[in-house]
């Protein structure tokens, strides 16, 4: 036997249950792939008698942090905890001891990435990431090495699941909002409390971390602009497939000449466009840079194996770092300072949908509203609805967001407008 | 002004000169990115009056490849002539001189690879070549790093971006294939001999290089089966709709208990596999692992900039390990030998179309023949057509090629079979 690298993990919930196990299936070739092995010296669980069943040798349990610190062999510690504290505190204390870290929270990245790479960077440790957006899929590794020749113009990313199986269900089989998120409860995929994932919050986050590799400047959770999809019903989608779109749960981030655009926020998309193909559970990041042009990154975005697949990335890579005592090459990549856009600046092509009364001149005064506040029509249908109501569904110009809201509040306080019953934007 | 890392490129035609550019659209920044500027110190071409026009300082430019080699202060050779020699000859040359090497040389990779990577590994040199596979998609970074901790058991990929914008056009269109192949040379997507995309052995030196980077075992050119797409027609794609699937040339490599296989030929693939939907000249490369589950990256597999990006990806992250000293960190990943599996004892689903004679007890026949020969039907169109004839269009159930074979000679020798129209593989 060879050399072996000493890690601890960080919680051994269903992520680092995950590690666990990948690390055992590549047990037999890690030390021909790496140079070294890699051995679990500590995993911190709060429970010890409960995660005593988990794994072979319950002695290298620990509910207390310092153990793992104080330890000088451990080279590498793992944190798959989840939530901002504890797992700061540990992380940062972790790199003072010079220790590499490989997190998968992304709730602390993109609220305190800022010191957290500014730590590892003064301890020259490595700090990685990979596991806090999108699962499985590689593309914080990519933005930072493969796509560096590039200046990223827009990242778009569906990147998360349970709104993604929610929205291709109510596609699919014509399901209403709140029957697909049940059925996504029943099958596992979405939380009893659902609010992170369908109001768009869990997406968010992981915009904020993509943003900051992708235009190489910092971008914080608070920078992102979010809104769920609980408003989106079955019609919507129905008269968006007309159209030729599909509606998705979009994260956007933009690097535009007046600064940075962030915002998650349901869209229609055109069904020709690779994130539209994109169903159920899936997760994909298009990224669209001035040398390489479209690109998209497509996988699992979550589950026990395809994030500790994400995890495990990064612990071989600093393995070999360590090997070539090159850790902190790739630190933090965020050296310009950028503006963030305000939300109610940023523009947008939007589909509309207005149940108007059925008579002659309604659409000739709808289209005026709209004309008188410089908003363009691209295309509209009309439909004969029962009662006397008539359905008008138009998919704008790109417009400021601020042109469309004075339109829509003059349009409400019409007579002949019975309900603007839904706004959404569409993606360009 | 800080350090600059001088690096040389030998070629100036699409991929050169596109390397060129984008190490100008990044010269802003490259230093902020790296520590370090790039700075293009030589170019080698063969005709400098014709080279003088592409480059600001045509003093840069030489014919001769010992001007390169015997620069100390080269640290970077970027290969970009395409072929075997004088490439060969010339990346040796520079990895003995201990200079860092990338490479966008599928050619000499899918024959080479093997002493080009021993020869980097004994000078402790990088030899980079993510461009080789699938132009500016990132997939050779990705399987070596972020998916390093997966048994990869399958790659699938579409990597010939002139073969999938004439199958696209087939497909959308109604287009045959002469007509086809001819619009993509019009537009500049096919060469004027179009031998080595149309009869996948530009894909095959693809998946070669592919297969190594996922099984880390050494696979050659030679071990690729390939067919190309000119025997497919507008009627097996129109049919192949009918039954849920387009088809595509599809490069597969396999990890399977009896070694590797890996072939290159026309496929049909369900219509909702996420390969399914990458149309016109675009790539894109579907990798499953045993903890990632499915992912794939799509992308331009071709084009100057696209090219270029990956090229100076790996140019960027040359000049990181320069300056962190751990230039050839990441080797040869072929720890490996793995057999090659002959062709002929691969299994597979194929989808088969035969004229028959149109009366009674044909089908009762022919269904005979592939019972008696071990073949299972999984499903099956039947269609009158002009004449007397009927077409028989079936799908199989995954069978061994001999067994196929078998029933295919016995079936074009029965007087009521009038032509076996074509023979497809259907990807599971």
């Amino acid at each position: 036997m060879g050399k072996a690298t000493k890690i601890a993990i960080l919680g051994l919930g269903t992520v680092g249950g995950g590690v666990y196990k990948v690390l055992e299936m590549q047990k037999e070739e890690m030390e021909r792939k790496l140079g070294s092995s890699v051995e679990v010296a500590h995993i911190l669980v709060r429970n010890l008698e409960k995660a005593a069943a988990k794994v072979a040798d319950p002695s290298i349990l620990t509910n207390d942090i310092d153990v793992i610190i104080n330890d000088p062999e451990v080279r590498i510690v793992v944190e798959v905890m989840g939530g901002i504290e504890p797992a700061k505190t540990y992380i940062l204390k972790a790199l003072k001891a010079g220790k590499n870290v490989v997190t998968a929270n992304k709730d602390l990245l993109a609220s305190e990435g800022q010191i957290l790479m500014d730590t590892a960077g003064e301890n020259h440790c490595d700090l990685f990431y990979e596991a806090a957006v999108a699962g499985g899929i590689p593309i914080i590794g990519p933005l930072k090495l493969a796509l560096a020749g590039n200046h990223v113009a827009e990242v778009m990313g569906i990147v998360n699941g349970t709104t993604n199986f929610i929205l291709t269900r109510m596609t699919r089989d014509g399901m209403e909002f709140s029957d697909a998120l049940k059925l996504a409860q029943e099958l596992g995929f979405a939380e009893s409390d659902p609010t992170a994932d369908v109001e768009g919050l869990d997406a968010g986050r992981k915009m904020a971390i993509l943003a900051c590799a992708a235009f190489n400047s910092r971008v914080t959770f608070d920078n992102v602009h979010t809104e769920g999809i609980s408003g989106i019903t079955a019609r919507d989608i129905r008269y968006a497939k007309e159209m030729g779109h599909v509606i998705k749960l979009l994260g956007v981030a933009r690097n535009t000449e007046r600064g940075i655009e962030v915002m998650v926020h349901p869209m229609l998309i055109d069904e020709s466009h690779p994130l539209a193909a994109v169903n159920d559970s899936y997760n994909a990041v298009f990224v669209r840079g001035d040398a390489v042009q479209d690109t998209m990154f497509y996988g699992r975005g979550a589950g026990e194996l395809p994030t500790a697949s994400a995890v495990v990335g990064d612990i071989f890579e600093i393995v070999r770092n360590i090997d070539f005592n090159c850790c902190g090459r790739i630190g933090c990549t965020c050296y310009k300072q950028l503006p963030v856009v305000p939300y109610e600046e940023t523009c947008s092509k939007y589909f509309i949908r207005i149940k108007v009364e059925d008579r002659n001149g309604v659409l000739a005064s709808i289209a005026a509203v709209f004309g008188n506040n410089n908003v363009s029509i691209e295309q509209m249908v009309q439909r004969r609805k029962q009662e006397d109501f008539a359905e008008l569904v138009l998919i704008t110009e790109s417009v400021k967001e601020k042109n469309l809201k004075d339109a829509l509040t003059i349009l409400r306080g019409m007579s002949i407008v019975k309900k603007v019953s839904n706004v959404i934007r569409v993606a360009q």
